[in-house]
């Protein structure tokens, strides 16, 4: 499978402290497979410069998208711009397309433009702007890094406008079974068909339901009449 | 401040595929936060070998502390103690104490041990044994990485356990103001404020609420009688 991978870099010492429970990776998470990019790999970092540089380095470096969530805003810990600048080595400063479109925005709202709001002007060179319709203060795209609020709602639009713009893949199949028997039973003829079929992915997911154990086996893959039929012999092996 | 620092490494391609959202960050960065550890960051990668150890070793050599989540069940897909073992340069192999508390679960339920469930048993040349009261399976530590299962009950169950082992730090003071403006607003008095305590670290959370905007500013420290300052002004400046 050749689909484009990719990274989501969440940056926030909010989510770290537990103050807030993130919710972009898991929005984010879905669209991807909606699509067919493959999302390899999450990180959270805190709003630290140094580390948020480090991770958009080598997270960009080994995947084909990066998508950030967090850290835009007008206040004195919103620094990812600076920092995502900094890892792709581009100047930042205030730019005009940006600036017009929160201009417009306060000029409707009846708010003035100050030093703080100006900052979210602020755009590394050569980045093209993803349009976010709550708020106006826009994210934006360097080379293979996609910046954008932390705010879900804001995220979840952006995302929205942003992933048409990118080539997707082929969405892999999955089907699921559940099995109301614990793993150790399931283990063993799950691996045998897993051997038979290694064209597709095989997952075991266990959950623990009012005290008995059970596990939901997912099969995925890009070819639906593989998946369907490795699923119906695991079915015949854990029947109903 | 010199607080132990910390990562969690969240394993699993149910997460990263958006079929399951992890619920295990957020739990350990609250009870990372109430005895003082910091968790500095968080990665999530697939059940691939080659990712779980390349995270292990970037994140076990630089931290005190790391936590995994996920993949120390008995299926083909669960890799995690291979992986961790390999990361660490420590023998893999079933271990009698291990054995001893899954026999004696098998024992009691009327289950029989199989070759799957054996697989449980392989713990790490020199790792301590961390406790399952959820279905006996342990998980382990090996020097600083701590590995612990993904089902949700029993990494709360093996955290609750395995925390009171470790030495934390000062936790930090925190308290918190909701502000019904825009951070446009905010951010102005807040940075200035912020250069008067530089001692503290003052995070701005903008949230979006029934079409209107505001944010929580939140004041931490390890001091709480500096915090009750600085929030105390904070309020002088924004009143309810």
């Amino acid at each position: 499978m050749s689909n484009p991978t990719a990274a989501i870099l969440v940056i926030g010492d909010e989510i770290l402290s537990g103050r807030t429970r993130d919710s972009n990776l898991h929005f984010l998470a879905q669209e991807l497979t909606r699509v067919g990019i493959d999302l390899q790999e999450a990180r959270v970092v805190s709003d630290r410069h140094d580390r948020i540089v480090e991770a958009v380095r080598a997270l960009s470096g080994s995947h084909d998208h990066v998508f950030t969530s967090g850290g835009i805003g007008p206040t004195h810990d919103d620094i990812t711009a600076d920092a995502v600048a900094e890892a792709m080595g581009a100047a930042l400063g205030v730019r005009d397309d940006a600036l017009g479109v929160l201009k417009a925005h306060y000029d409707r709202m009846g708010t003035e433009m100050n030093e703080a709001r100006l900052r979210m002007a602020r755009v590394p060179e050569g980045a093209t702007l993803i349009d976010n319709p709550v708020s106006a203060a826009p994210g934006f795209s360097i080379r293979n890094v996609h910046v954008m609020a932390g705010v879900p709602r804001i995220f979840e639009a952006m995302v929205a406008g942003l992933l048409p713009r990118l080539t997707g893949g082929t969405p892999l199949l999955s089907l699921s079974y559940r099995i109301q028997k614990g793993e150790g039973e399931i283990a063993g003829p799950l691996a045998q068909l897993a051997g038979d079929y290694p064209d597709l992915s095989m997952g075991s997911y266990p959950f623990n339901a009012g005290g008995s154990f059970g596990a939901n086996i997912v099969i995925r893959g890009p070819d639906g009449a593989r998946v369907n039929e490795a699923m119906t012999r695991l079915a015949a092996i854990f029947p109903e």
